[in-house]
Formats: C-alpha cells, sequence, structure tokens
C-alpha cells in the first residue's frame, strides 16, 4: 500500500489508473476539491477523513491522501514478458538501476524516464512501499506509469538483453565519450548508485562503458543528472539522425 | 583549491587560518573527532561525506579531507568584475538562475556546473545562510570553488552580457530543440525555479528559448536534471565541433 500527497502525483496517477485506489480528503481547499471531482469522475472512492487520521497516514499532506493498492499498476513486467512484447521493434530504450536506492534519485530519473519515454526500467530491488509515497512524488507522478521490471539477476538480464539485440552500455567515468557512441538500435543504459558506480560484474558484462565529459574538480554528477544527460543523449541521437 | 589529508596538517592549517576551509569528514574514529571539533570551534563547515566522495578528492585519507580555497574566496564576483575578467575569451559559459530556491536543486547545479566547469553561475537571491549546508553537501563541495555573482536585479544583467556579446538562452518547453541551436561562443543559459519556470520579464529578454525534447506524459524534468542536460548539450557541442 502506498500513500500519495502531491497533487500533481496524485492527479497524475488517478489519470494514469484508478484501480486500487482511494481518495481520503480533510478540509479539503479549492484544488483539492477540483482533485476530488476527478477521483469521482474515474471510479475512485472518496471517503471524507479528519486531518489526524492523514497525519498518521502520511505527515506532510495537504488535506488529501491517495491510497495506491500498488497491485493496480498496469506497467510491470517481468523481463521476459517485455522482451517478448517487442516484436521486431527496433529503435528500444532500456534502463537498468543498478542499486540505486535513495528514492529522490530513484523518482527523478523516473520522471527522466517518462520525459524520453523510455520503454522499461530494469530493477533488481523491489521498491520498498515506505518510499513509494517519495518516489511517486519526486518522480511527479510518473512512478504510476512508467514501465518497469524486476529481476532477482541483473547480470542475467543482460544476458538475455543482449540475446535480443540490445546493446547495453554502463555509465561509468572511464568509459568512451557519450556523444562519440552510436546509440541507435535497441540500447540498455546502466546506471550504478551513488557513490560506488557500476558493480564490477555488471561493468564487465557490457558490450561498452560510456561517460560524461568531466572538466571539474570532482568526477561525480549526481545519478538523477547522469542519467538525465544519458537518455537526453540518446533521444538526441534518435530525433537529430546525426552525432 | 588545495585537498589536505594528514591528521597533522589539517590540525595546523585549521589553527593558523580558517578562511577558506572545509572539512570533509567520512566515519571519522577519535582523533578525527578531535580534529573536527576543533574546526567548529574555529568556524569551518564540517561535511558529512562518503568515503568513496573523499577517495576522489585525494586517495590516501584518513577519513577527513580539509579542502582548502588558498585564496580565502576569491571566486565571489560581481557581474562587472567578471565581465572584466574575461578580457577577449571566447568562449565563456554563465549560468543564471532565476528563483531556484530549493537547496537541494541549487547544490545539484552547481555539482554540474563545476563538471562542465562552467565559468559563473549569477543568481539574484543571496544564498540564505541556513541551506549554505545543504547546498555544500549536495553539491559534493562544489559551493566552495563554482565563481558566482549575485546580482540585484536580473533582466539588467541580461543586458549587461548581451553588450558584452553573449548569446542568452532561457530554458523553456516552448523553446526550440537545444540540439538544433547553436551554443557556440559566449553563451547564457537562463534556468527558471521549479514548477513556475523563467519569469516571462526574463524570457521576453532572451535571444531564444530552448527545450528539451518532451516525449512522455508530464513537461517537466526536475530543474537540476534540466540544468545538467543544457550544460552537457554546450559541453558536447565545444568538444565534438558538431552539432
Amino acid at each position: 500500500m502506498a500513500y500519495l500527497t502531491g497533487f500533481h502525483a496524485i492527479e497524475e496517477r488517478i489519470k494514469a489508473c484508478a484501480a486500487g485506489c482511494v481518495l481520503l480528503a480533510a478540509k479539503p481547499g479549492p484544488r483539492a476539491r477540483e482533485i476530488a471531482a476527478l477521483a469521482v469522475k474515474q471510479g475512485i472512492r472518496v471517503l471524507r477523513t479528519g486531518t489526524t487520521e492523514l497525519d498518521r497516514l502520511s505527515p506532510g499532506h495537504r488535506g488529501l491522501v491517495l491510497e495506491v493498492n500498488d497491485g493496480g499498476e498496469p506497467s510491470i513486467f517481468t523481463l521476459d514478458s517485455f522482451l517478448e512484447s517487442l516484436g521486431d521493434k527496433k529503435k528500444v530504450l532500456a534502463v537498468m538501476l543498478d542499486e540505486i536506492t535513495d528514492p529522490h534519485n530513484f523518482g527523478a530519473i523516473l520522471r527522466s524516464c517518462d520525459q524520453f519515454n523510455i520503454d522499461i526500467v530494469i530493477t533488481r530491488n523491489k521498491r520498498s512501499a515506505k518510499h513509494a509515497d517519495i518516489i511517486a512524488k519526486t518522480s511527479a507522478g510518473a512512478s504510476a506509469w512508467v514501465p518497469s521490471a524486476e529481476t532477482a539477476n541483473l547480470p542475467r538480464a543482460v544476458e538475455q538483453l543482449k540475446e535480443a539485440g540490445f546493446w547495453v552500455y554502463g555509465a561509468d567515468m572511464t568509459g568512451k565519450a557519450l556523444y562519440d557512441t552510436d546509440l541507435s538500435g535497441r540500447v540498455c543504459v546502466i546506471l550504478g548508485g551513488e557513490g560506488r558506480g557500476l558493480s564490477r560484474l555488471l561493468a564487465e558484462k557490457c558490450d561498452a562503458l560510456i561517460s560524461i565529459p568531466s572538466l571539474g574538480k570532482i568526477d561525480s554528477l549526481n545519478v538523477s543528472v547522469a542519467a538525465g544527460i544519458v537518455l537526453y543523449e540518446v533521444t538526441r541521437q534518435r530525433l537529430s539522425d546525426r552525432r
């Protein structure tokens, strides 16, 4: 069970998928009333409740809490079913996250995944329910619809992706310049966790390592910024047909 | 910028002169804690950070790194003195932040400014002291050395930049694709605050508006991710000499 409190996140989630949602409202202002009306229109139950109740569920709420029973999320794949669903699709962009545990970074990456319309996010660990709210909020709601797959074994997933015709690139400071790498076709980019970077096993399985230019004193971008830049570069190459 | 790692060296430097020092500490033992206490007493900022971060700054550290900006704090300009300092420098990258108040975003942007070695960050508001710590931490220390200028009047600053031969670009969803814009020469990019975007007055003063491709359901990247992408694109064009 997750609890969303950001008005924008709630609205996006309601629009994307009403299944499994209940809206709890205490002393709603005009904006909250507007969202409640939308919820009713989408067939979502709206319950009047007290502020104390909402405080208990999710401190920091602004008078509305959307309770989401995650079994209603429509876009969760297994890796097998995702690969099957591709048919002969030629341009595919998959993102693999290797131990990105900070929910703010995770959410910001999902927001970029939406922006660049990636095909799937592959992670190992189940997102912990207690962070679902932070992720949903930081992602501005995108966590509700960005397609995702969870797998117990990321190196095995890399093998499967390669068999399915993907080129697998790991983001790493030692890699070749991103903009000098051909990122067309079926591409999977792997991003490692804050501080630690890519695990060695995964790095070794990559077809190549790619890097973002680093001209400063410290060699480390925030991982969500790095993810945004890599996804931008893939998109730029695809839209501009030049490198 | 220098990085001291010897406990003795750090201690001496702290006693001699606190100006321009920031102490970065990871998993401090008793001796390191003693030094951190001394630093606090001398009015030096102490930032908790990870071992990986220290490894990157100065391999061979023992859990403490004293970052010393030897000129005191030389990197705070007025806009006038910054423009004067340019001489006939042809490639200059300035970043203007319009009401970016969230310290996490501000810090992450400074970290990207370091990564891409921008020439100056121009802001209106004085950074509030109570947030300096969050900014320093989120910026991984970059706030100590990224050159900056503060000005009471951003639209006036845009005029000055234009007079000094800058092309001024505002990041805005309605703009021309970033990668189709020539970002060579003297360039200033303006980023607007979370949610609100560029103020109208500033947008009108820009030579052009530029946008990041948006293929998703929500039209909004996190502002620090957007900043990273714009700075990456300027850098890419400069390094690869093609657009």
